[in-house]
């Protein structure tokens, strides 16, 4: 393909991309957001093998309604109320595409020196957006990195909290391995499933992993995190991990921060325990000072991490992980072989993000966070946040008003759970004939109740987040589930 | 920003890119290959804190040139010959841009079965593209993924290898953390440090990795591999897994994987221990038959692993990994909470690759795949592979026929590895001046040479891959190399 052919071809799928989200945003009307394929039309639709001949371009671009489109659920629709929001916007889509057209691969400073810098001036700007005390930002011993997920995140800061553990108590080498069976992690029962894969992948397992119990409003328990790590450091094993969550997937409850850090350093064993904050979806809320009580603590913290990618106008992925001791990640995935070795490395003037994560490769994420936040200012980061939490204000004050509702837990942001008061089999009923209307999409969970003496109960979440959602699209999704509630 | 904003600002980026590429190919002229930005540059071109106020996006685009662009080593220039490629393309371009726009987060096959389904279609299509054994194809127990990096594919497939033994074992689960001193995994001296790497992120920790010695021309010494294993086993540890590496990284060496998997399976110990293919590199190269005697024995693997973001016309990041039996991946990675539950997920009617994969989110990758593949058609990828290997043949005969300089190994695809016969300084001078130039750059190994009785020896890597390269850029490359070693 030639440049010449390049500008034609990308100038379709701009216009492609553009009507999309017109078509999108007229009322949510012309798509159906959950899509209604079924297993196996995609797959189908395209042939078993690869074509021996290339194909013409501008035909293979004209596929894309009869293939892909079908198969897509709309999480940009703003009838789109599931699980999080993965919000893109056009500053973000315009950034991954000239990270994709500069083809270069940031896993050492030298490699493409603006892919790392800019990287770390983002994480300065993110970090200091969202009131991260100074320790996590880059001038000092700490700083920021682009993680892909949140999972990536928690897993290289378990990583680093193990070595750290082990380092801390002088264990050789050769007896680290073992000593997998005695390390604990802590995280509450409502924590994201991740944390228990961290440890599987990790090598502590599942069994290592405690999940302790919950309050009323499914934030962790800070007394019976006491109790467990005590207990634990009692019978000889090494509390060395808790993860506390802002914003947990099923209701958006905030754990204790302030008494979870005090809990764990130092540990009773003596060595002080790792604090990962995982914040993935309410992170995005502490652009506004008004929500920053759920951090207080976080100064005594070891790793934090959001994702701007679920709500804060970046496109997936881009995940944000500051630590507090950057040696404390670097001593626990830094590997040195001599084809990679390069002068200002060697002279430890320069960052080299590829010992900061799981991959050696990396790409230039950080474009996004530039584009993003230049284009909307810490005024419209601000603005979007905000907007999100009244909407979602005003669907609970709806859900509230109505008899045939009950909230299951505090509305957390922009998270509202909720129940038909008739139980279970009515409101999973509810969701599907919510769903199968096609103009909105709902998830749902299962959680343990207050107001049913702490039985699981199934809700329905609604999470405000498309970036395109307005008041009448909230009231619309409320006009349909009424409906359908009779 | 607007629908019609978006049409002008991508027009303006489409625009940027189309120059870009005009500008690296007019003779590389241009634009310097490796950046010459001192540690510091581009982030304090960068203010430290984020606009309060969002900015107009035009004064955006036009800082590019001012804060990125001399920040930016060229990967893409015809010049560049260091490490391994890193290729883009337009077609991948457009994909990545397509991809960013639909938005959709393909975490399970609900949440866009059309970003599931064309990927398991599009690694159909590249595995039997390569010759892989339709095992490892969709349509039988086996089936293809996309990872991020080679790292990460051989993460999971450390950490699935590690279930099926402790499964195969009947360990119970609180007994298996402590059994990570026992596990031992092989890798050749050669491989790629990401094998030590995953296992330190896994928990079995560097003492645990065998690397086992090589060759005369650098790849695994089966004999030495089958002693080791059989040392170990007699010593009550487990071997577990063995990664075989096609083209290592310092010199492209092959390791015998035919001769592998028949000491692997079974291990000495009873259960068949998991043997990884690392292709990372070279396995673009199976494309064409004729390189197809190195995937001798594939259908005894478990794994098979290669990057077509390095050599094989796909920007990063896309990184395929087959298993022959995708239940031992998935029973290692899977964990279900309630929010993510669904009906043809419950039912196992659909691949759900989050369980094949670390993070849980996961971008719409195979467009890209789905875009080159059809844009060059098989016969197109072969003619990319044939030519830059008869562009590294070619290189070779210069070195050959320079009584300066001699080959180190053999060369191996598009990969030559050669040096100075004065010496390791007289090299290393070499390579200082040539990249100094500007209009090319080489990276350097230092690597055991036959030639000189096994002592390392430090040699200039000289890895031809960048799509836009030509026969007078190797020449031109050559000409600057031997000005310089005079």
């Amino acid at each position: 393909m030639t440049p010449d052919e390049f500008r034609r071809h990308g100038a379709e799928l701009i216009e492609f991309i553009a009507r999309y989200y017109e078509t999108l945003s007229a009322g949510g009307g012309e798509r159906r957001v959950l899509s209604e394929a079924e297993p196996g039309d995609v797959f189908n639709a395209v042939p078993p093998e690869a074509p021996e001949v290339g194909e013409d371009f501008a035909h293979v671009i004209s596929e894309i309604d009869r293939v892909v489109m079908p198969g897509i659920t709309h999480w940009q629709s703003p009838g789109f109320f599931g699980y999080f929001p993965a919000s893109a916007t056009f500053p973000a889509i315009l950034g991954e595409l000239l990270s994709a057209g500069l083809g270069v691969q940031g896993m050492l400073w030298q490699t493409s020196p603006a892919c790392t810098e800019l990287e770390t001036r983002m994480l300065d700007w993110m970090g200091r957006a969202i009131g991260l005390p100074e320790a996590f930002l880059s001038e000092g011993d700490g700083g920021g990195v682009i993680q892909g997920t949140a999972s990536e995140a928690a897993l290289v800061a378990m990583v680093a909290a193990r070595q750290r553990a082990l380092d801390d108590r002088g264990v050789e080498e050769t007896d680290r391995a073992a000593l997998n069976g005695r390390l604990v992690a802590y995280a509450s029962e409502q924590a994201h499933s991740s944390i228990v894969k961290a440890a599987m992948v990790c090598g502590i397992g599942r069994s290592n992993v405690r999940l302790v119990g919950t309050d009323g409003n499914l934030a962790m328990d800070a007394e019976r995190l006491r109790a467990q790590v005590e207990e634990d450091a009692r019978a000889g094993l090494i509390p060395f991990f808790v993860c506390a969550t802002l914003g947990t997937t099923s209701t958006g409850a905030i754990d204790p921060l302030a008494e979870i850090v005090r809990i764990v350093r130092p540990t009773p064993s003596g060595g002080g325990g790792w604090v990962h904050v995982d914040g993935a979806y309410a992170g995005a809320a502490l652009v506004c000072p008004e929500h920053r009580g759920m951090i207080e603590g976080v100064e005594l913290a070891d790793s934090f991490n959001f994702n701007p990618h679920k709500w804060l106008l970046v496109n997936f992925d881009c995940s944000c992980l500051w630590v507090r001791d950057r040696a404390a990640l670097v001593n626990a995935l830094s590997i040195t072989p001599e084809y990679l070795r390069n002068t200002q490395s060697d002279a430890k003037a320069v960052i080299d993000y590829r010992d900061w994560q799981v991959p050696l490769g990396r790409r230039f994420r950080a474009m996004k966070l530039w584009f993003v936040m230049r284009h909307y200012g810490l005024e419209g980061l601000r603005a979007h946040i905000r907007e999100h939490v009244r909407l979602a204000e005003l669907f609970e004050s709806w859900v509230r008003a109505d008899d045939r509702f009950e909230m299951v837990a505090p509305r957390s942001l922009s998270l509202v759970c909720f129940r038909l008061k008739a139980g279970d089999g009515a409101t999973r009923s509810l969701l599907e004939k919510v769903n199968a209307t096609g103009e909105v999409f709902v998830t749902h969970t299962v959680i343990p109740f207050a107001g049913g003496g702490g039985e699981p109960v199934y809700a329905i979440r609604f999470a405000v987040g498309a970036v395109t959602v307005t008041e009448a699209d909230v009231a619309r999704a409320w006009e349909i589930i009424t409906a359908h509630a009779t």
